[in-house]
């Protein structure tokens, strides 16, 4: 019986277990699947478990449970890392490795496939593909993002609702989304807006130079007219001239974090606003409350395809969505090449998108769910409280 | 015509615009509803509008929006301003005053009712429960507060399955919520825990001193049996000796917030352990996807009852809930004096609950909703990755 090994990695999202349960649902009873605990650091230390009886079961409950059930994390890979994740692979008779990932994972991936084949291992490799940030080339998008942007949008209607009624005691909140470089999530938080007096009312990416002179004349003109704004920035805008803001662990790797609170002191000191930093932290990727259907599907759906190709013998490759028809949200699920995928590097926002946010949110609506209340538009209340 | 002021005061939560409509529901045929805009800003500068046609219609679609859609915000009541206020309705021949909020709010509506008796001018003061800190005494619990509840209790399992995937990366998290003084909140975290193993491993209540060894002593030891620390604390937390965190707005207002990051940097440099401080923020109290069905049904019965209240010419009450079965949950809505509301002052979590937590999770999840779907029990998996 064919033995396969099929772990997650980097950061979890709220629906990478349904990958993995959409594979095992695929192949478990046609394949030896053996889960690798906490990612490459699992293959490494050969921490792996066959996926069978009653853990099995307890991984299947896990569907619709955030965070990463096989145990994920982030893992620094050096060469003789790779080789010795070969190694126990081939120890065990291994020949096909599955990984949920990102960028970084499919980069590692693509290592182990280049190291087996260097010693003539035979080893089957295939990504599934999952980010938060978007950020991922070789695929329309990835899962885990649309629950991701769902949380960013609702949260940021329902944190510009809550401002809006206590504009006598302060005017200006600075939301922080993930992202890392890429500003798909920042500009998902405008997806719900319904008019030009809704937050949020600025957003900024790290797509767009950012100039603080520019940042500050912003604020204070939204302030004017609205009495509030609502601003979403994103973690990887930096000011020109100046670096990204990040903080540095106590094993020294930097994560991207804290812009939101620079800009909290700057409003503060320069306009004389009160100003509140809203970092959506862990919440933004693993919400079980904000999980789209869409992106469970589509998760479940990439996992299962990732079984297909294990079963059709393909190799070096990552399963991919792509849209088959813009007007009516319909999809497939293919693949690409695992050296495309590396190549293309981190997938940023697209300039179409920067210039018309609107064609963003035809593309983004499908897929957080159409099963979003309106909020009813402000009336004359509203518009009284901005010329008053 | 009887003609009645309502308004809306301190912070906003997800239902306060549920108990409005309730209220006007109630009796926007039977009266001349005005709506005061801006809390008690408004009130002392006259801003009031009569509740008719549109925009009586489009106050009653915001019954399931958060934040106060009459607007709300926080206020310095002065002996003048309240002479102020009184002398507003006078004018304009308002005899009923009501008011939605916490505390502060009917503090300052006591005051406003004094006021009016002091000048023979007749007025009937009621007010109606909302704080999600559930600070307020003179009811068993106040609406607004189980949404906020619901918000921490699942965030707080959300966030701890995706640092139980991260352990590789970083071990701790500390989840900070709202609650100024009294621990309700914080404590709500734990009510979704299922075994030891689960987070939140530790809460730290404001009712309870904190001393800074022992707490990382505490860490130590869970980090050293789980690989990890899911901590909640409350906003209100201050360690032995020490003053409550808070930062300064531009007009020299204090609000709490801010202990998390001081023990973030604690853990990391006392204990070289990487931990991430996650303020939980303004989402807490006014995130539309948490709204618990039994917060958002009682917040509309108490707008009702004010109602009834002003009909039956009632005056210095606030409506207040009373539970009536403590083995299945079943209330009623009465009323008590505004005298007792004000005298009992903040009403911290009681020692009972202190000594208990599954009897106060047996009160909460009611309230909460029973609609929470279990997260799967950790098995072999989980027992394996503790000993490894």
């Amino acid at each position: 019986m064919r033995k396969i090994a099929i772990g997650q990695a980097g950061g979890p999202t709220a629906v990478i277990n349904a990958s993995l349960v959409g594979f095992l649902d695929k192949i478990s009873d046609k394949a030896q699947v053996y889960g690798i605990m906490n990612g490459y650091n699992g293959l490494v230390e050969n921490d792996i478990k066959l996926l069978e009886g009653s853990l099995l079961e307890w991984v299947k409950k896990n569907k619709n449970v955030p965070g990463a059930c096989l145990g994920s994390g982030r893992y620094r890979f050096t060469k003789n890392k790779i080789a010795k994740a070969v190694q126990n692979l081939k120890k065990q008779d291994i020949h096909s490795l599955v990984f949920i990932g990102g960028n970084g994972t499919m980069a590692a991936l693509q290592q182990v496939g280049l190291e087996a084949k260097s010693i003539g291992y035979d080893l089957q490799v295939i990504g599934i593909p999952k980010t938060v940030d978007n950020d991922l080339g070789g695929t329309d998008h990835a899962p885990g993002f649309a629950s991701a942007a769902r949380y960013v949008a609702l949260t940021t209607r329902d944190i510009s609702k809550d401002l809006e009624a206590m504009r006598n005691f302060e005017q200006v909140r600075i939301i922080e989304t993930m992202g890392r470089n890429a500003g798909w999530l920042a500009a998902a938080s405008g997806a719900l807006k319904n008019s030009e007096q809704d937050g949020p009312h600025l957003i900024y990416l790290p797509e767009v130079p950012f100039e603080i002179e520019q940042f500050l004349t912003d604020v204070k003109e939204t302030v004017d007219k609205f009495g509030m704004a609502t601003i979403v920035v994103s973690e990887g805008v930096s000011p020109v001239g100046a670096s990204q803001v990040e903080k540095t662990n106590v094993i020294g790797r930097a994560v991207l974090g804290g812009i939101s609170n620079k800009l909290e002191h700057l409003v503060q000191t320069e306009l004389g606003l009160t100003a509140r930093a809203e970092i959506l932290g862990m919440t933004q990727r693993s919400s079980s409350l904000s999980i789209s259907v869409q992106d469970r599907e589509e998760a479940y759906a990439v996992g299962q395809k990732a079984g297909e190709c294990v079963l059709e013998d393909k190799s070096g490759i990552m399963v991919s969505i792509k849209l088959i028809d813009e007007t009516k949200y319909l999809y497939n699920v293919g693949t690409c090449s695992l050296d495309r995928v590396v190549k293309s590097g981190e997938r940023l926002f697209p300039s179409k998108f920067i210039d018309n946010r609107q064609l963003y949110y035809n593309w983004l609506n499908p897929l957080i769910g159409t099963d979003i209340d309106p909020y009813p538009q402000g009336l004359k209340l509203t518009e009284k409280e901005i010329t008053g």
